[in-house]
């Protein structure tokens, strides 16, 4: 965090990619693994979703130095029989797992109407998003899951056992960008409390609190042993529930409660499981109607003021720096530059 | 509302079906249609879910007599291929195109791990959780989505776009009853503003605001003219479209803005279409283990002071009035048995 932060370089996104490739490559990365790392960050910092990009490099590289997580990792397809898929990530980042289990996972979609790919013994450390557009892309509709670690409170409880938990979903349009949504269920983000911290800004109320169960606005002290709050009180604290059946259970990958780094100082992805879901969204009709459908809803949506749809900041960021290039300060470029050269 | 509301009797549940079917048959329901709404409604009565028991009954009727929903419709499964189905209830109740689908959509989740049920054309008037439940008893994972009518103002907009959209999920667990939970998207469910308005209570804050879009704390603003607004802020208006795009999009059923009941007065069940998932949720594994993690997960939630889980409350007073029978006014009672005679 040093160094003159008021210089601004912009930096094309192929070029961000593969700065980060090499950063990935040297951690121990496959060059397969090392290309899908590297364009998750570098897609989430194009699309200004800033809490998931370079930012958590320092973190994928402290865990993977850990031991935590294997970034040469292969994950195996387990079960490509009906329309459920399985794939052990054999210890390493959830992306690749999907990325091999992608063709069959759209395939079985499209030749039964729906398929459920199950991800266990996986690490996510990114936004959720960027797994369920490419689907929406390919006109098929994504919903997905991902449990984290015990950093959130259930409704009504004193103790975290809930992750950040968060839910994403795609729909094709009929004209345009789908339509994509990511939230946390969590009242807001790790990644975000980390980034108040950082930039030494208080918390809304009403989001975490301390190690003693307390009410914080304070970031430190909410990652300093306390933890966050659902969302929305005890409906949120319902559907974090539902993403920890989803995304562990039923995956087999552990729950947010059973995370233990504690033999790995510097861990910080967590080891759990994620769920997707992709639907053929007009499976079974003569005339495809689903895009034109999603069409409908927004125009509605805008009609009664809504002015900004999830995902639409993302949209606008990404046309812009995908133009003028990926803005970051001149020194935490050059910090990347040097990971990347071994510096 | 007349007569005397200090005398309570007891009904048991068998006795509450018969009498409801009586009701439904006498206006026009199939005996399978009659039988199915009644166990439906006497369900939600004997769990103490007041605002979809025979507190609904004048609005079925109303809705029947009304010519909106036909009580003898026919449900016609359209799609079998694949693990997508598809029901057109055809503008009949959601719960007998569900009840004609169920077999197939079990056998289609544990042949290929998942399947998909599409309901369009129907009506849906209850809880959400008799739905899901039997799955769950069956060992099965579900998850179902329904939109409603237009009644709940999206974050950031200033018109009613939404319905009260609830989402349910019920998971099968390794000891005693399954897990099961139903929750409105909207910071409270319609009915319970009914029940509000009959009762003379007064809303909590934050949950809808009037005709002119005003804060207000009075349901009967609400119902008139005025809208709820969603759980949990932008967070919670986001799930609630998800939902309209399952639940609408997805089925080929009406969003629930497009509700127009205005040529039908007394009309009142939302004429939307209703999604479901259900997951053999151990499939490809040789050792069956998602009930045991589901009683992991729970046992952790009660360690961690959670002292009322999804469904908890619904399983108690289920077990407590299928033994001393269903408490309701006499005067209820004898209105429902006037109704079941013609008198």
């Amino acid at each position: 965090m040093s160094g003159s932060t008021g210089s601004i370089s912009r930096i094309p996104y192929d070029d961000l990619v593969a700065l980060l490739t090499g950063i990935f490559r040297r951690a121990g990365a496959s060059p397969a693994v090392a290309g899908i790392l590297a364009a998750n960050c570098a897609g989430c910092e194009r699309d200004g979703a800033k809490s998931h990009g370079v930012f958590r490099i320092p973190g994928y590289l402290s865990s993977i130095v850990s031991g935590w997580v294997d970034p040469a990792a292969e994950p195996a397809l387990e079960v490509a029989g009906g329309a459920f898929l399985r794939v052990d990530a054999m210890n390493g980042f959830a992306q690749p797992a999907l990325e091999l289990a992608k063709p069959a996972l759209m395939e079985r979609a499209r030749e039964q109407g729906v398929a459920l790919l199950a991800i266990r013994n996986s690490h996510h450390f990114s936004a959720l998003w960027p797994d369920v557009e490419p689907f929406a892309d390919e006109g098929l509709l994504a919903l997905s899951m991902v449990n984290s670690f015990a950093c959130t409170v259930p409704f009504d409880g004193h103790a975290a056992v809930l992750g950040t938990n968060p839910i994403a979903f795609a729909a094709p349009r009929g004209e345009g960008a789908p339509l994509v949504a990511d939230m946390a269920t969590s009242a807001m983000a790790n990644g975000d409390v980390q980034i108040a911290l950082r930039e030494g800004r208080q918390l809304p109320p009403d989001h975490g609190v301390d190690a003693h169960g307390r009410p914080t606005r304070d970031p430190a002290a909410v990652l300093d042993g306390g933890a966050l709050l659902p969302f929305g009180g005890y409906k949120g604290s319902t559907i974090s529930m539902m993403i920890e059946l989803f995304g562990a259970a039923l995956t087999g990958g552990k729950f947010s409660f059973e995370v233990d780094w504690s033999a790995y100082p510097g861990a910080q992805t967590p080891h759990t499981g994620q769920m997707l879901i992709v639907i053929s969204p007009d499976f079974g009709r003569l005339n495809g109607s689903f895009g034109r459908r999603v069409d409908d809803f927004v125009e509605q949506l805008r009609l009664s003021g809504v002015s900004r749809l999830p995902g639409d900041r993302r949209l606008v960021t990404r046309r812009r720096t995908m133009i003028e290039g990926i803005p970051l300060p001149e020194a935490q470029l050059e910090n990347l530059r040097r990971l990347a050269n071994g510096g």
